[in-house]
């Protein structure tokens, strides 16, 4: 990995770059820590040994997560950018993460090593990281793995008068007891009306017979997400609401089959959605079909009508059509996809033929 | 609160401030939402009104929350600095959150405005933010009520046995059955040796007689950021573990004691680092006394050594010292605290004494 950036930032004759994003400092140090205020880094120059830059306390839980090169610890009273500069001397130019360095830390670093050119560094790491390795895939199965256990667990929670909340509560409590302490993103448990927005908040509404239930969830597993959603049956529901899990399913279904190497990310999009406005629900559609999901869970690339990516073997994203009709139904059915050699594997297993409870 | 910023960007000379952080959105719309990877921001003109910019799906939310000013709702195929510009025309200069901003943002408004002068809001924000509004106290009080409760319940589920995350994932999904889904920070319950270390993790290690269980936990009320640490006995401990937890009892309260209007940050915390070190613990107490609180768990003014803020009523910060000597004991008592007229109120009420279970 290290290698591939440094052929990079040679052929941008840069002297290096200073990442500084917790999924870009996990991709290349394998170190994941969640700085808060504090700097964490990683120096690669074009040419010569990375450094991590972390706080002193967590040099030793760097080591043990398998990073044998250099570390600059600091303390509270160092700065971190002085001591980078003790290791390695001048710059005339680095890349940076433009889309995470603020403005304070670039000012703070022209103040250490002088005006320096800074160029994106963000688009080659995009490029880089959009083609999972065979470790990464294994990892993201596992957190898919606790994504389907999250919705089972959940299933199995529905309760006439429970509400949003106490279901979410159990889920999350029975994962935290597998060790995962960590969501991709805010768990949504949404019944009825509240299922029927496309940005609802779970909160003390109470499920009911007749109610569609919608779960969007995600673990993190060793830095790697997952991002499921399913909407279940709680008791009968009506034809208008059967309907419309049929017409989003289909979409799922129709788009999932397209995926392989080659095809273009937007004849995904047009399609799920092609399906959907065919059914007459277009205008109840309103999100882009899926995102790239990796260390980050809302990554490179969307999934849009409008993304022209070329899918490759390896490549993680989710598709997740939707319809939601205020007052009538919300559904989303979404999987986590990985494309192989031939076609595609889903990473999220649950059924998605409608399950009723 | 928009008219004392008003005040300030006139007396800087700048056009105006766009304000990008959801805390300081909060702040001065009552707004809050997380935007993740969309822009949410407030404009707030040296003169004239406040424009606040959300997602297009967010305003009726904005409304509800009690923004009764402009909004510029924009939707994923719009550009909301364009849709700002439509608006407020041409812009020469404005402040900004300089540790917020990203660089990409900076020059995505250099794009659309032109190169303008940026100056730094933070300071003035922090300075702003520092003392709270009665219906802040108000929200901080519920916020430390909240996590008096999950001390308490976190203290009933203490069993020989039993991993630190099954007690977390208890803790939690009991404050979520009341309605609280996000926790001010990484909720920790460290047991025994796992304690002693400034900056351990919870995981499957379980609690044995004689250890001492360290808790520390907040949760986010409204916006409002609580954070507490209690140390608990579960059995009998040793003398010298006693002797640690004493030492930092008596740290705190003469911390506590000294708090009123007109006294430095800075006397605080070197008057519990004396009791600690007068004790012979001083090297086993390697962080900071405290920090701010309020929309951020973390915020302005760090309470160190060096930090010579005077102290007004209205200010809350928590005091937390600790002494974690390796294989020993790792003790922390943290409360948040408040500035009065003449003195103090925690807000965090559990008792401090040491609790045996």
């Amino acid at each position: 990995m290290i290698g591939k950036i440094q052929a990079y930032l040679k052929s941008e004759q840069v002297d290096g770059a200073l990442l500084t994003s917790v999924e870009n400092v996990t991709y290349t140090t394998g170190f994941r820590s969640d700085p808060h205020e504090r700097w964490l880094a990683v120096w690669i120059p074009a040419e010569g040994e990375a450094i991590l830059i972390c706080p002193g306390m967590e040099t030793s839980d760097a080591k043990a997560a398998g990073w044998h090169g250099k570390i600059i610890g600091y303390s509270d009273t160092q700065s971190p950018l002085e001591l980078l500069k003790n290791e390695i001397g001048a710059l005339n130019s680095l890349a940076v993460e433009k889309n995470h360095l603020t403005i304070d830390r670039m000012e703070l670093i022209s103040q250490v090593f002088g005006e320096c050119r800074m160029t994106a560094a963000e688009h080659f790491l995009n490029d880089l990281r959009v083609v999972k390795t065979k470790s990464e895939i294994e990892l993201l199965k596992e957190a898919a793995a606790l994504a389907d256990f999250a919705i089972e667990t959940a299933c199995s929670e529905l309760e006439e008068g429970k509400s949003e909340l106490e279901v979410l509560a159990k889920v999350e409590y029975e994962l935290k007891k597998k060790g995962i302490t960590e969501m991709s993103f805010s768990t949504m448990v949404l019944t009825g009306e509240n299922a029927s927005s496309p940005h609802g908040t779970p909160g003390q509404t109470k499920i009911k017979k007749g109610d569609l239930v919608l779960f969007d969830l995600g673990v993190v597993y060793q830095g790697y997400c997952s991002d499921i959603t399913r909407t279940v049956a709680f008791g009968e529901i009506t034809d208008r609401q059967r309907e419309i899990y049929d017409t989003v399913l289909k979409a799922e279904m129709t788009a999932l089959a397209m995926v392989k190497p080659g095809v273009k990310s937007s004849e995904l999009d047009l399609a799920a959605r092609k399906v959907i406005e065919d059914a007459g629900y277009g205008e109840y559609f309103p999100h882009r079909l899926g995102h790239g999901l990796g260390l980050n869970v809302h990554e490179y690339p969307s999934i849009t009508s409008e993304s022209d990516i070329t899918l490759q073997a390896g490549m993680t994203f989710t598709i997740e059509p939707g319809i939601y009709v205020p007052g009538v139904a919300g559904v989303r059915i979404e999987d986590d996809v990985l494309v192989t050699e031939n076609g595609y594997e889903t990473l999220t297993k649950f059924p998605k033929t409608l399950q009723t409870f």
